[in-house]
Order: structure tokens, then C-alpha cells, then sequence
């Protein structure tokens, strides 16, 4: 009942399997020593290491387990500190000192995050891109039908489905825009050192090849402290929900309206077989409302005190993941609704024009 | 990364795992189960069935897999008409109309939900107990010493460090005792029916035998669209959390003071060995600010529109479960938090009465 | 734009005159003198000072304006040590150490809001009882129609218009008892003194003593780190507007039906002479949602540091008073829209029961 | 207690005067009238109506007060019908049909929102250049002092003021550049008329005629229910909040840290003179979560039901002029806190580089 994204059956419908699998811990683990092996290699670069490949292979490989960091992560509060504990291990002490010198927990952990959005952004272009395409289609099929335009819940006037639909489609474009700047934005590892300030006599070289080995870009200095650009994402995770919402919103205020302007193939009742519950438009507005109030954490959770904020951290841990569940849920539902839709707006021929 | 309450290393530090078995699918799945057949023996009663008892044990025995219900919840947006095939399937079609006749899907999930909030708010007032008996352990080692108090995150005068824990101890009692009576008013069936009207020529001595089986009192109507108690407990659930939250807090304040007040095993960092991080103050905060932005969302959730609302209620599962194992993780780190402080106050002897 | 309780248009709507009454600058400076003058009197009696009565009626009488606090305000970020200083001059040096010694600022402002409070818990009370006689009217006359009852935003089945009503008048009984319980809850002092310790000889009768002269009970220690009573209000204000926001939400979505069930007196459009829009059921909707995030500020602020916590302070002020105001005109229009509704249901007679 | 903006003496610390001033009821009366009159200016471009120009002044001098509106506001939900008569009326019968005509409420009331928001942006602009300013003064002043740098609220390892004060300043630059390019993005008509699809025969050309009167650009279509634009000044507020609530946090916790790290002119304590109380330090934390929390509002609102939603409107109306108020008066307090601050760090040198 608690992870809509892994829930045997709540997953049915509010879950997300390929953002589940972004944030599955096995994924994150991989993730983890990936950024690890990707610092080990930078080290070996600038420092002339030649074992430092060798190094990062054995750490890609290393047989951990994700339960293997719980104990860690309950005295530490973060999992990165006993993942380097077997890390050193692993690679024996000799070259232990190969291993994290010169990052920091967070260093590591934001990166991973860097990296699990930038599969979260695709995902939202690639299914909002459907979405628009499925949206287009319901046009094309139907869209010379009319169709009467509410405003402030009354009927208003007489529309077209074409105008309807446009209604739906307006957000998108320019949402589909802002994921790909996003992602370019989000495209930075996060390297600071203890406090952030990048104390190594080679700094700006280590910060580059970090990054190329992540296929990251550098950004000069850490941000460990000011979370914009993970406020930004929020912000795209909210403004998807929104335009999904809408549609769903919408579809079910339709249904209300019984005139018939809608048909889809909706959710029965266990008491009311006759029943045609417009289920994933409810869906859709529960994710919005859902993720509009996770938003407020994101906000509350940018505002890291000092030089690293522990309690600001462990609050975006526990919103964001679930952010991008929910919001991308929201974008399989409304595609599936879109096209459930069997036939919308009256056989009478609209003269309104597109719009 | 998602489900703090079974996440491998996550749940370390924020989990929750009795809250979390609580919630578990298959407990939940129990639950439901248990449900229909308590409902299907209250039919057996009124309508002098004598195969009731025949039927209930079988559907409590039902050969049910939680992913069973997957296609289910898809498609009607709750799990229970799935089941209800199943469990008709499983009696055969002469007992079929024995199960779930005259309950709707709502009277099924609710009742299994006020099930639920029973073992939370039972957890949870047993951990406050042990969390209000370590601060008094505590009281009666260190009470007598010296300790500045902080007014505005300014020092304002010396007290005790008994009078420093009297805060801390304030909101408990009232807390405990208002879990208490929740406990009671929330220990009611949901019973309406399609429209939730209790269409039924023997309501009142069919919601009486259906709670009866339960364990349950019947609240005489259904309160499928008032959600009033559910509100009940999630303050309550707020308030564990803020209480929780202030001691995270001072702790951590009280660590910023660095006058030695305090003495604590804290966590170590991956770059500075030197760190004692006040990891488990720091997780306090954040469960309790990421329990007070989700209250928002079950004041959100409340406002169930028309007969049945299946918006709000998807929101309610959505939002929950997570308010008790955010909260209950935090009772859990609280009580370990106070023990785990090896001393607090200056050896210096207090002269403030005790208050 | 911001005031909704004063705006000059806005509080057309959104307004409440009597909420915004009570919180206005005026009220509010007469009741910090009245509480000052209350502490006074019972410093008076405790120490045997004849001039108290003297005194404590020239403070009520101080020739103080709001805006001489503004600047102290600024300084202090609480109003209370300019309004000290303004006593203590206009007593005299002679008498200035009969004026608020012992309390502290938090003293005074808390036990102000208590007194407001009393009065929006008082109104809403009021105006509940009205909201219900109101429904029960329209029972009375149109309670035998029948009307479609709506789940999942769809039709289910055919009930009464009395049937309907019931559900808006399901919560408002347990409502108006709570306000009732809270505004006894409520009914107390505060006082802590500087770290909210109560440092007096005679502190009990000083309480006791400071209590009955401002009709208040003594609660025997201060509150002002522990919330609970205030956020019992909160929840409160939360619940009116849950409750009130449901009759908006529903008589929209039986215009958005169209079946004619529902006739009211709406709002015009600008645009469209045609147009009936239901506008104060809009406006119940969307104080509802407000109300429901602000509640989560509330949470947030209910958590105060240390022995005393100007942050969270400040946070509260920010939001109680907007929630007072908003729940409160919820109120209002829930009764306007109730009783401008001229026709509920269809002609035909129900058979629904009644329930 | 209610307007922070305009209360006596709350706004003493919490006000903005500029901000308060933008969202009065007379200035945002004068855009309401300078609105209609850009319409009809742009009408009579369009149709060739020589009168149009005195019309248009006609309408700028209206002798309406805003307490005119009050009736109409409740009524409609909204001033601009009630406006709209007054104005017909003002200019008489024969010129009636150039006023408003083929605009709607929500294009009025919309677009005076562009025109308020411009004016916030930029108050907003200046405001953060004034305060990076203010911190590079004192960097130039204090920024090779040594100074500790604290990590999850623990003493980590030394630094330079200068450092310190990079952090504060790292988000100030991107803030101020999206600042500018929002105050671009916003700069837009709404134009949409009933349903929002521009039903003109010359919609483009009087678009762009009716933008360029404002001084505005024409988005050659209505976004009135895509709110995109105003989630992304929402989401500016928020970043204001955070980036000077992170000062006021700082400050407030090195004053807790009392390493004497950092002197200021804080308030006092009504009943302890000798404290010194982050006051400004408070109010930016309390500030930067109200915001936060109201964000959640904004994403609530922004989902706007069918072809125009009274509700959703209602919501930002009382949501995103707070917003505007509380975020501006953080950039006042932030740059005065700044400058009050008489001694940062200690006196022995940093040997940490700039960062």
C-alpha cells in the first residue's frame, strides 16, 4: 500500500515501472560505484596512476549487496561512507587510498541523482511526445466534431473537439522544450570535497575528467548547497502533472456532464455493475494533487544551512523519487485515456475554427 | 530509494518495520479477506444461513496472490472487484451471492484501513510511552546538572537539564491520551453500500453483526464522504512528528552550540573522519517537515465530492501510509536518540527548580 | 489584491467582516493592553499593592496608537517591548515596575491570540448552527424529490433530495461539538516568564490570579513551546472548510450535470449575458484548497527550538489569522449558496428513505 | 495581523511597501482602467473609429473607487462585469459597444496580473543586485578573516569569510539572469475573449495593436487556462525565499554557534535586556516557508478545469500577491541584515583560497 510504484497491485494503476527501475536500489547501487570507478579514473589521470583502470573495473564489479549499506546508512545517514568501507576492502589496502580520496558522501550521492533525473527527463520527453502524438490522432479522427465549451463549470458556448483537444496539447510543447534544457542544465556532476571548495591543487582537471567519465559536463564549482537545479526539475515533474491532470480533470467533468460527448472504457464497481468510472481520470487528478504538495517539500528541503545540510538532504530523498512516480504514472495514464477514448464531441459538424 | 519503509538501506535510517508490515500487501490482502468474510457471516446471521460460517472460512482461506489483484486496480481503480470475482470464483457459483452482497468496494478498503490505523496508533502509543519513559531515565541521571536554555536561538538563562527534557516530555501525555481515544472512535466499520445509505431491510442489525465480527463498534451510518476521523489521525500522526521533530531539533542545536552540553554517538562522515554528525536529529527534522506538507495533502484529500469520491480516496492511500512510517520511523529515532545521548548538561549543579 | 478580509472588492467575496474584526490592528492593540492590564491587577493582589487597580486601568486608557509599534516591531520582531516601553513612560517611572514585570512578550501576544481565537471559534459555531438550520430548511421543502446521487463523478442511482443534504450536514454536528470542546480547551492563559519556567514565589496564585482576570483559566504551565491547543484550531478551521467546501464542490458538479436538479442565483460573465456561473460555490472550492495548505504551515510552525522560537512564531502569525478569515468566509457563503438555492431535485417524489 | 504588507506594525518587519504598493487596490484599479482603455484603443485601430483615442481617455479618468466593485465582485467572482457597467455607463449608451467588447473578465484581470508582476520582477531584480552587492562589500571588508565551516551542524573544517559568503551569493546570479528572462517571458497580453479562442476576424492584427498599447507583446494566443508563465514567476518567488531564507538561517545558526564568528544589531527581549535576538535572521527562515508552502497552492491552482476555471482563479488571486509581498521582503531584510552585520569571521587570517 506504501510504494505505488512497487506495490503488487497498486502499481496496477498509479505505478511507473521503468521510473521504478530508475530508482530500484540495485540501480542505484550500480549507479553508485559507476561514479566511484568514474573518480578513481580521474584520480588516475591527473595523478599518473596506471592502476587506476584496473582499480575502477574491480570497483564496478565489486560484490556488494544493497542490504550490505543499511547499517550504514542508520549511523551515517547516508549510505556512501560504509559503501567506501568495502570498497577499500575490496580493493585491498594498498591501493584503498585510489578509492573516494578527495570526495565527499554527497559528492557522490547528488551525482547519483544527476543521473537517475537525466533517465527521469528522457522518460518524460519520450511519453509526452506520445502523449501529443495520441492527442493529435483523437484530432484528426474526431476533431470536426461539435463539442460545447465549459467555462467556470457552466456550458459556455459551441466548440469544436479540435479546440478541446488544443486546450490539452497548449502545455505541452513548451514542456517538451523545457525537459530538453533541463536536461542539458542537469547534465553536471556535483564534486566539492569536505566542504565544497574543491581543495586540490589540480581541481579544474580532476573536475573535468570526473565528468567525461560520467558523460557529465563539470561546472566548475559544487552545488551541493544551492539546489536550483533540482528545484527546476521539480517544477517540470509539477508542470507535467498539471497538463495530465487537466486532461484528466476534464475528461471526468465531461463525464459528469453526461451529454454523451465522451466515450471511453472506464472502471467497473463492485456493488454497481452499470457503472463507467472514469478511473484513470481520477487517477490523474490524485497524481497532480500529489505531486503539487511534494512540491512544497522540494522547496522547503532547497534551503540547505551551512556548508551541508544533512536534514534539507534526507527530505529530497524522500520527495523526489516519488515526484517522478507519480508525475510519470501521470503521463502512461493520460496516454492510455487519450487513446481509450472511443469518440468525443456530437456527430454534428462543428463551424468553429481550429483553434 | 522510493519506500523508505522497505528500501535495503533506507529503511536503515528511516524505516519503520513493524509500521511497514502493517502495510504490507500481504497483511493489507489479509485484511480484505477477513473483511468479506466477516461480512459474509453477518449475512449468514440475518438471513439465517447456516453455510455462512462454511463460506467465510473458505474465503478467509482463499487462494488469493496480491498480484492477482494487478489488472484489477488497473482497471476499476480499486482493488476490490477483482477480488470479489476471485472469492466467487473460489466459493462456486451457488455461494457466490453469499459474498460481498450489499457491501461496496469503499466498505471494504475503509474498514480494512480503520484495521490498519489501529496497529499504528497502537505502535504508536506504545513507543511514545517508552520515548516518554527514556526521557525520564534520563531525567533522573542528568536532571541536576546545569544547562543554558536557548530563547531565539539566542542564550537566555541557565536552567536544568531536567527543565531542558520537561520540554521535550510536554506534548507526550496529551498525545498518548488523545491516541488513546482515537483509538476508540476510529475503531468503527464503513458500511453504506453503493451509495452508502444502508439499503437493507435489517441495516441496523447487519452493520451491528458485520462490526461484531470485526472487533469493531458500528457507527450506525456510513462516513464514507466525511472523513472526519481519518483527518483525526492524521494530525495525530503530525503531532508524533513535531514532537519528535523538536527534539531532533534541540539535539541538533545544542550540537551547533558545541559548549559541550551534550554528548551523543552521532554519525561519521566519508571525508572527515573527525565529524559526529547528528544523524538521527538530522532525520528528525525531515520526517517531521515531510509529514506536515503530507497532512496538506490528506486536508486535500478530505473533501470527497458527490457519493463517492475516487479522486480523494486515491489520494488518501497515496498519502497515509507514508504519514504513519514517516511518523513511526521518527518515534523509533527519537527513543534511540535520548538513550544514545551519554550525557547532557555542564557538571556544574543546577539551581533552577524542577519544571 | 491581499487583504481578502479588507480589500476593498475582494473581501466582497472572500471577506469576512466579523473575522477581520477581530483580528483588526485595533482589536488587537486593545487586547495587549487589556492583557497587560489583567497582570498588573493580579501582581496587585499577590503583592498587596493598592495602586494596582490605579494602574492597570490607566493602561487600558494608554494613548497608543498601532503604528507606534511599527518600529519596535522591526527591532524586536515582536511588538510587545515598544508597547512596554510606551506603558512604562505613560505610568511614570514611580509605577513602571508594576507594568509587565514577570511576563514576557510571548506572554502577552499568546494569550491575545487565545482571546481571538475564543471569538472565531464563537462565530464559526454560530454560523455552523446557522449552515445546518439552513440545510434543514431546504430539506423541509424539497427534501421528498428525488435526485440523482453522483459516485466517482458519475450517476448510481436515484435517491432524495433530503438524502443529498445529509451528506453536507454529516460532519457539521461533530463540527460545532469540537468547536465547542475547543473553545473550552482553549480558554487559557499564557505564561512562562523569560524561559517560560513560571520563576516566581507565588507562581501558582500569580496564574491563577493573571487567568480570572482575563476570564481564562490558569493551565498551571506555559504552552508556548507545545502548540497542540492551537493546532487543534488550525485543524478546526481545516474541518469548516472541508465541510463547506463539499457543498461547493457538489452543487458545481450538479450544474456541470445540467439536469436541471439544481437552480441558484450565480454570477454573470462579462462576455456572456447567457451565463449563471456558480460562483460562490467556486469560491468555496477555493478557500477550501487554501485553507488546506496553509494548514501545512501550521505544522510546520508548530515545531518551535529551543525555549522559545521567534521563527516559528512569526510563521504562525502568518497564517492563523488568513485561515480564521478564509474558513470563515466559507462559512458565510456555504450559507448564502444553501439559501439562494431555489429549487433542488426534480419534481418526481423519492422513495429513498430517508438517511 | 492579517496584511503583512499594510498592517501597522507587523509590516514594520514584514511588509514591503513597494511590493504592497504595486498590488493596492487604486494602482490595481488604474491597470484595470488602462486595460479597457488599450482595448478600445486597439478596437478603433482595427475598425477605423476615429473616436476611439477620447473614448479611451474617457475610460482612464472613470471616476470609479474601488469599493464600487465590492457588489459586483460578489456576485460575479469577479470586479470586471460590475467595471465593465460602470464604464458603458460613464461613457453613455451611443459609445457603450467600444468598451470591452470581444474581451473577457479573465483577459482583463490576467493581463493587469502581467503588468503587476513586471513591476515585482523587476523590484525583485533590484533588490538581489543590491544585495550581492551588499555581500561583496563585505567580503571586500571581511573576506580573508578565518572563519569554521559548518556540515550537517557540526564544526567542520576552517575557512575564510569569504567562502562563507560565497555560498550566499552562489544562487544570487542565476536568480537575477532568470529574473530578466522571466520578465521577458511574462510580458504578455491575455487576449482570448469568451472560450479563449480569439473569435475576431482580425484577431491577429488586434492582438498585437491591444499589446503594444500595454507596452506588452502578443502571444498571438489566450493561455488563460495554461499557467505556465505564472508557475514560473511562483517558482522565482520561491527561489528568492530560499536564497535569503539560507542567510537568515546561516546567521541565525552561527549566532547559536556563539564562536563570536559573527556581530550584529539584533532585537531585544521584553524581559531579558541583555539578549540580542537574530530577529531579521528569524523572520527570513519564517518567510522563506511561507513562501514555500504557498508554492503548493500555486501548483494547485494552476490546474485550470475546461475552457476557464472561477475557482482555480479565485486560489492565485489569494495566493500569488502573498507570494510576491512575503519573497520582497525577504530581499529587503536580507540586504539590511547584510549590512548590519558589523564583524564577521575572526580575526586571524584565512589561508583558504577564494570560493
Amino acid at each position: 500500500m506504501i510504494d505505488i510504484a512497487t506495490h503488487p497491485w497498486m502499481s496496477g494503476l498509479l505505478g511507473d515501472e521503468e521510473m521504478a527501475a530508475t530508482f530500484a536500489p540495485a540501480a542505484e547501487l550500480q549507479r553508485l560505484l559507476g561514479i566511484e570507478a568514474a573518480w578513481t579514473r580521474a584520480l588516475g589521470e591527473i595523478e599518473g596512476n596506471a592502476d587506476a583502470e584496473h582499480i575502477a573495473l574491480s570497483i564496478e564489479a565489486a560484490p556488494i549487496d544493497p542490504s550490505d549499506l543499511k547499517a550504514g546508512m542508520a549511523k551515517d545517514g547516508v549510505p556512501i561512507p560504509a559503501l567506501v568501507r568495502l570498497l577499500r576492502e575490496h580493493v585491498g589496502p594498498d591501493l584503498a587510498s585510489h578509492v573516494h580520496t578527495g570526495l565527499t558522501s554527497q559528492d557522490v550521492v547528488d551525482t547519483s541523482l544527476v543521473l537517475a533525473l537525466r533517465q527521469v527527463l528522457s522518460l518524460l520527453g519520450t511519453r509526452l511526445d506520445l502523449l501529443d502524438q495520441r492527442l493529435t490522432d483523437q484530432q484528426n479522427t474526431f476533431g470536426y466534431r461539435s463539442m460545447t465549451a465549459y467555462t467556470r463549470m457552466q456550458p459556455a458556448m459551441e466548440t469544436s473537439v479540435h479546440v478541446v483537444i488544443n486546450r490539452w496539447r497548449q502545455p505541452l510543447s513548451a514542456l517538451i522544450s523545457d525537459i530538453n534544457d533541463a536536461q542539458n542544465k542537469i547534465g553536471i556532476v556535483q564534486w566539492g570535497g569536505p566542504i565544497g571548495v574543491r581543495d586540490h591543487a589540480e581541481a579544474d582537471a580532476l573536475g573535468v575528467a570526473f565528468a567525461r567519465h560520467l558523460g557529465l559536463r563539470d561546472p566548475e564549482k559544487a552545488w551541493h548547497t544551492d539546489r536550483t537545479v533540482l528545484l527546476e526539475v521539480a517544477q517540470l515533474l509539477s508542470r507535467v502533472s498539471i497538463a495530465t491532470g487537466k486532461i484528466g480533470e476534464d475528461v471526468a467533468l465531461i463525464a459528469v456532464a453526461g451529454t454523451g460527448d465522451i466515450a471511453f472504457k472506464g472502471g467497473g464497481s463492485s456493488a454497481m455493475p452499470h457503472k463507467n468510472n472514469p478511473v484513470k481520470a481520477e487517477a490523474l487528478i490524485a497524481l497532480a494533487d500529489y505531486v503539487a504538495t511534494l512540491s512544497a517539500t522540494m522547496l522547503r528541503s532547497a534551503r540547505h544551512e551551512g556548508f551541508r545540510s544533512g536534514r534539507a538532504w534526507l527530505l529530497e530523498w524522500l520527495t523526489l523519487p516519488q515526484m517522478c512516480v507519480a508525475a510519470g504514472a501521470g503521463t502512461q495514464l493520460a496516454a492510455c485515456l487519450v487513446k481509450e477514448v472511443t469518440c468525443i464531441g456530437s456527430t454534428e459538424e462543428s463551424e468553429r475554427k481550429d483553434q
